[in-house]
C-alpha cells in the first residue's frame, strides 16, 4: 500500500521562545511524510527550486520518501518566515515567497496516479481539484487547506468538499469557513457540503472527529515540552492517514486508533524545530507514546 | 456526608448571542451547589442583601441546599453583569458592584464546623481562609480564585495553596498565577506550591488534572448547545467535589469518574441561562449523558 500526498516543500526560518532557525527544512508535504512514512510509502508530489538544498534531497531519500514526482524548477523554493509567541498556539506570519508555487502544476507518474489514498495538503485548491482529477480509483482522499485559500478561493474550496472522503482544518479554518463559532455546528457544517467525515484540529487541545455515525473528542498529549509547532497539524494528518491508509474499514474503532497515531505523531514534532524530531521517529516511539497516552485520556 | 461551599450568591445578569436576562439567581455557590446536590447535602456559605428576592431563597431550599449560613444583610446583594460574543468562550465583564459582599465574614454553625468536605468558591482569598480556620477536621479542600485576587491578593492566595487538597482553575488563572504559558508547566507550578492535585478547566476545551500520581486530560461533552456559559466552571467543581466527597478514596479511578462528573454537569449548565437548565437535573441525567460521554471519547 501507498499514499500519495500533494502540498509544499518549503525552506521554513522560525522564531520561538526556545530559539530561531533559518531555512528548515518544512512544508506540509514534508511533516506530513515524517509521519505517514512510519505506516506507508509516500509519494511525494511538490515542487522545489533550484536553490533547494541537496542535503534536504539526500535526507528525503534516506527517509525513504519516493521523490518520483518532486520537481524542480527555475527559481526560489517556497518560503515561510514564522513566529510563536506565548502558549505557542498560534503563528505570526512574518513573510511567505511563493517562488516555484505560484506556477506549480503537479506532474505524476502513471503508476501514481492508481494510488488509492490521497492527501490533499495545503496548496492552492485547484491545484489540489487539478491533481485528483488525474488520480484513477481514489478511495481516501483527505484535504486540507488555509486561512488565505478559504478567503480567496472558497467556492473553488466548497466545490473540492464534495470530492473528498475526508476534510481536515484547524479550528480557526473550521470557523471561518463554516461561518459558525462553535466547533460542533461548524463541524456539521462542513460535512453537510461533502466530506464524509471531518476533522478539526485544535492544538494543544486536541482534535474532534465528526461523521454521520459518531462524534469524537481526543485531548491532546499533555507535555511541557514545547519547542516548534510548525508542521504539528501535517504530522498529525500523516500519523491519521498513514494508519487509515492501512486498515479494511472506516469504522469507529479504526478511526478513534488513527486519531490516537495522529495526536502521538503530532506531540513528537513540537518538541523539536521543524522535522528534527520526527525524521529519526520509529514506529516503537509511537507505541510506545500511545501506551503512556491511553493511561492520561483513558 | 455533606459539602460546606463558601462563594457568591449573586444576581447576575447577561448577554449571550441567544439573548439577555437580568438579575437571575447566580453565584459562584449556587451554580456549585446546582451540581453538588445531587450528591451530597450542600451547605451554601454566603451573604445576601435585603434586596435579594424571597423566590430565589425558596427556590435554593426547594433544591435542598442547606441554608443555615447563607446571611443577609443590609445593603445590596452582589450584582455581575457580563457579555459572551463569538465563541462563548470568554465573559467580558461589564460591572460588577459587590454590595455586601464587601464586608462579607462567614458564620457558620458548629455542627457545619465539623464537615470535612469543603469548596472554597471564588470569594477574596482572606475570607476563604477564615473559614478554613474555623473548620475541624477538612478532609478534602477545594480551592478555587479568579484573576482578581491573583493581581490583587497573590501572596494571600499563595499561602492558602498550601493548605488545600485541590486547587482548581481556569485556563487563564492557571497562566496567570503560575507566570507559565504552557498548561502543564502551570500544573506543575502550581503542585509545587500546595496543592496535592490542580484542575485546570478549558472550557469548551476540558479539564486537565495533575497530581505526583498521573496527569489526566479530559475533553468537554461535544455540544453545538451553548446558551450561556455562566457558573459552567462552578457547576463542574460541583459535580466533580460532590462525587469526591461520596468516595472513601482519591485514587486514580474515582478522580477520572469525578472529572467526568464534572464535565457532564458543566455541559447541562451551558445549555440554558443561569440555573435554569441545572435547577431540573436529576442524577439520571448525568448518567444518560455520562453514557453517551463515554462513546465520544473512549
Amino acid at each position: 500500500m501507498s499514499i500519495i500526498v500533494l502540498g509544499t516543500v518549503a525552506l521554513d526560518s522560525v522564531k520561538t521562545p526556545f530559539g530561531i532557525r533559518k531555512d528548515m527544512l518544512g512544508g506540509s508535504a514534508v511533516h506530513f511524510g515524517m509521519s505517514a512514512r512510519l505506516f506507508t510509502d509516500v509519494n511525494l508530489v511538490a515542487v522545489i527550486g533550484k536553490d533547494f538544498p541537496q542535503r534536504h534531497i539526500d535526507f528525503l531519500k534516506e527517509k525513504k520518501i519516493i521523490l518520483t514526482s518532486l520537481i524542480m524548477k527555475e527559481g526560489k523554493t517556497f518560503r515561510w518566515k514564522g513566529e510563536y509567541r506565548g502558549d505557542l498556539n498560534t503563528a505570526v506570519t512574518l513573510n511567505t515567497q511563493l517562488g516555484v508555487l505560484s506556477t506549480f502544476r503537479p506532474a505524476i507518474s502513471e503508476s501514481q496516479r492508481k494510488i488509492k489514498h490521497i492527501f490533499l495538503a495545503n496548496v492552492d485548491p485547484d491545484i489540489q481539484r487539478y491533481l485528483l482529477q488525474r488520480m484513477h480509483s481514489p478511495a481516501l482522499v483527505g484535504l486540507d487547506s488555509m486561512n488565505y485559500w478559504i478567503n480567496n478561493k472558497r467556492s473553488s474550496l466548497m466545490s473540492l468538499l464534495k470530492q473528498v472522503t475526508i476534510y481536515v482544518a484547524n479550528d480557526q479554518e473550521a470557523r471561518l469557513l463554516s461561518c459558525e463559532n462553535n466547533l460542533i455546528k461548524a463541524a456539521k457544517f462542513l460535512y453537510r457540503h461533502g466530506p464524509k467525515m471531518v476533522l478539526i484540529k485544535k492544538g494543544e487541545h486536541g482534535a474532534l472527529f465528526f461523521s454521520k455515525e459518531f462524534i469524537f473528542s481526543m485531548p491532546a498529549f499533555p507535555t511541557d515540552k514545547v519547542t516548534d509547532p510548525t508542521g504539528a497539524g501535517d504530522t498529525f494528518a500523516g500519523g491519521f492517514m498513514g494508519y487509515l491508509s492501512k486498515v479494511k474499514k472506516l469504522n469507529e474503532e479504526n478511526i478513534k486508533r488513527a486519531l490516537a497515531y495522529g495526536t502521538i505523531a503530532a506531540s513528537f514534532n513540537i518538541e523539536d524545530f521543524g522535522v528534527d524530531k520526527t525524521a529519526n521517529l520509529t514506529m516503537r516511539d509511537l507505541e510506545n507514546r500511545l501506551y503512556k497516552f491511553r493511561k492520561c485520556v483513558l
